[in-house]
């Protein structure tokens, strides 16, 4: 077994090698990479994805798995060994569903997708894209056959998300929600409105890069074993190392919360990516639990942390003098409803915390009429703009601003959009944990102490990478599966607070 | 035949996409890795090199190639497949008369034995490298072996620097320079030297990386097909696309020579790198012909162009505006003087033209003495002092200063240093072509016009990329194999007109 278990080890290694170039070679494309290279960079991306996808569906590897099977079920099952011989099985038995052919139509259809939704946001034009996207839901709703045993067919492409989660628990979760977060912004949006037009100022670059710096350095973020870099869309990379995670932040000149609060959010990503047990990235296992559980500490260093009066008691001194001019006079108070201001958006990405959920509402409801085929592409603009003028009492003047707005659907990603909402529940969740274990967690934040918070989200998260499911993960931290309730107490008290 | 052409290109362009990959994340490695990332870094590229490795020797490239050489005899045997079919046919050859086994075990000494220099030459102490490089002698003496029909042993390891090339040519070559190099460096000595202090003051690091930009744009460097960082040493990485070529340069704050010259070098290197024909990319062809003819534009930008006096007529001016405190008192004939300045060094990468190919040819003799077992390792530091003496009347205080300055031979690059002296010569023999072909050059580059002698490298070297062997092409273009009589001229006239 000894030996078996090694060779298995080494298999894994192999991926790890290639996937972990791939994600530098990613990096690169989207931070240095001179104009002239995207074409050679795209065959070497293409040429490490071949082989890296024909390592995970092996016979050799399959093999050693079944072999293996009956060992992990001997040993303690929490234990690395287990979990890299049950989570790589489960991809493994996976990916093995899905014909090649299928993998090699839908990387084409996807490719050319992706560009023509390019066209087709710059233009404003759904028709352009309409036939890529038919053709990409039609390939999706096949994929879902591939899977005949799932309770229902969105559960297979929602579990390469969410390892282990059923849209039949999403639902669930989304019915008690959405009445409430509808309920919490009309409330909201009754009250006298904040305005804050302070925010919109000429910021200097460098200036704002700084204070980033120095807030994500308190953070406890390891300049060591990471770096930051600007780009035009900002995004973390956890894919080179557990010792090599890097982010990137986009700098607005006239807006202080795009720069600052991008940066606090891939910072959570970046963190979550450094706390892996060094000992999982060779076993594969050095990855977050699922998209949810990442999203839930991008969210939760961005506005449980970043947005908290705590937080600015103890930095915006140091703001102010970094812009003296552009915020000498603005209140502590001021400056806080400001950065909390909630204002119903057209743009999923501009959402403040009260209405984020229900941009989501919107697109797993499409998503889930569409797989069920009780939705067709075609009517996809007039069924957008119907849904937002329900949830936010807006209409999108032109479809840029309203169903081609994300680049998701022409990745052919469905099942994604959901763990947006579930990160945002699962940071409250996790957050009222933290406060019962660290009752003075306020107080140390109020001092710019962070190192007690980071410890625990490594001690009970980010250690473990991907070896538990994000359910299971949840209920072994919380003692409850994911649930809205924390997340729905935290808006009330918050924005009941800033509202009145 | 159709056929199996292309199954030749799918199988040379993996080879092609894993070494443009590995070449991306060995440029991250010296320029934006943070440290934490190295030994991920390291795993990546170990594989990815296995991987290119496996692919060079595989069987069926070899029966493909077998099958295909006579095909390659029937057609334009200048046309990019017959070259395609007998260059890949020649390094397959090579690689499969190398034992796995010795590949192995040769990675395995060079790497600790490249460890262990670094720390010998921090402590200055030859006795810690020593056993490596006994190792290291005898493995290249073994690699030597596996090619029974060289007519001398060394001529296995000269040709993975110079495919063709010989070490009786190069001694014939060699034997000729050293007498009137010696002559002409002896000759300089006896004049008053040059005094110029005035490189030796504060040149602001940001003033010299712009001025440097501004030489590069003028010589065409492709930005959009480039670019241009800091690393602490210096290097072009030409491997990750034709369309794709980097290099670094090291700002020095208190000298103007080593930034300015070494970013003149790397853009020649890179101009190189970016004039291969598009098309030869994927066919393995877009490299080099050889180290070389490397060498030989990377001195031609940074020697014949760079240190020429039409060159600074029209740079000059611009300096002095950039540092009028440095410089504004310092006339144009003490400035090209100076940066011309000859004076015997102990160390090879700061050596001016009169005296390098000095350096050269001491590391060569002492190659040539290891290889023949005419000289033994623990000898090494007398030997090299004693030729130091010999050579440019300076004897090493110590090791570091001495046998431990160069990297090469801790990597195991046996038949890499006279590269450097033969890309002297073939600069200058392209160099009389040149002025030959384009009477006016001088007037031009006194303009600032740098396009056509641009184009006329591109089309007579750039282009051709490694189709031809080094000797071929030299003789194409030039008609003479490699001589050392151009230089020879183009020092006698420089440094006469400099001394006097």
């Amino acid at each position: 077994m000894e030996e078996k278990l090694n060779q298995l080890k080494t298999l894994v290694a192999e991926i790890v090698d290639l996937n972990g170039a791939a994600s530098l070679l990613a990096w690169d494309q989207q931070t240095y990479m001179p104009p002239g290279g995207a074409e050679a960079r795209s065959n070497q991306l293409a040429y490490l994805g071949k082989l890296a996808q024909e390592r995970a569906i092996s016979p050799a590897l399959g093999k050693l798995l079944e072999e293996l099977l009956p060992y992990a079920d001997h040993i303690d099952p929490d234990s690395d060994e287990a979990c890299l011989i049950k989570v790589s099985y489960k991809w493994y038995k996976k990916a093995t569903c899905v014909p090649v052919e299928w993998v090699v139509e839908f990387t084409k259809v996807t490719t050319m997708a992706n560009q023509t939704w390019v066209e087709a946001r710059q233009k404003s034009d759904f028709s352009i894209f309409r036939p890529h996207l038919e053709k990409i839901v039609e390939l999706r709703r096949q994929y879902a056959t591939f899977f005949p045993n799932v309770d229902h067919p969105y559960d297979a492409l929602l579990d390469d998300f969410e390892p282990g989660m059923k849209i039949a628990d999403v639902k669930v979760i989304f019915d008690t929600l959405r009445p409430r977060q509808v309920e919490i912004f009309k409330a909201i949006r009754e009250k006298p409105q904040v305005d804050a037009p302070f925010l919109h100022q000429a910021f200097e670059d460098q200036k704002q890069f700084a204070f980033g710096k120095e807030v994500i350095s308190k953070f406890g973020y390891d300049w060591q074993r990471g770096r930051q870099d600007q780009s035009v869309h900002p995004f973390t990379t956890v894919g080179i190392s557990v010792n090599d995670v890097r982010f990137t932040t986009r700098i607005t000149p006239n807006f202080l919360n795009p720069s600052l609060f991008g940066t606090l959010h891939e910072c959570g990503h970046a963190l979550y990516g450094l706390g892996h047990r060094p000992e999982l990235e060779r076993l594969g296992l050095a990855v977050g639990a699922s998209y949810a559980t990442h999203e839930s500490q991008s969210r939760l260093w961005e506005n449980l942390v970043g947005r908290s009066l705590p937080f600015w008691q103890y930095f915006y001194p140091r703001l102010q003098d970094l812009f003296p001019t552009q915020l000498g006079n603005v209140s502590l108070d001021a400056f806080y409803k400001g950065i909390n201001k909630v204002e119903p958006s057209l743009i999923r990405v501009e959402a403040d915390e009260a209405t984020y959920n229900l941009h989501i509402m919107l697109r797993l409801e499409i998503e889930l009429g569409l797989i069920e085929e009780k939705i067709e592409v075609k009517d996809l603009p007039e069924i957008w703009n119907m849904a937002m003028e329900e949830y936010l009492g807006l209409t999108p003047t032109n479809d840029a601003q309203g169903v081609l707005q994300d680049i998701h659907w022409s990745g052919g990603s469905f099942g994604y959009f959901s763990t947006y909402t579930l990160g945002n529940l699962i940071s409250c969740q996790l957050w009222e944990k933290i406060n019962q274990d660290i009752p003075d967690l306020p107080e140390q934040i109020r001092m710019g102490k962070f190192d007690t918070l980071l410890a625990w989200l490594v001690e009970r998260i980010y250690q473990h990478g991907s070896k538990f499911e994000p359910q299971d993960l949840v209920q072994r931290v919380t003692s409850s599966k994911i649930t809205p309730e924390p997340y729905l107490r935290y808006l009330k008290a918050k924005f009941g607070e800033i509202y009145g």
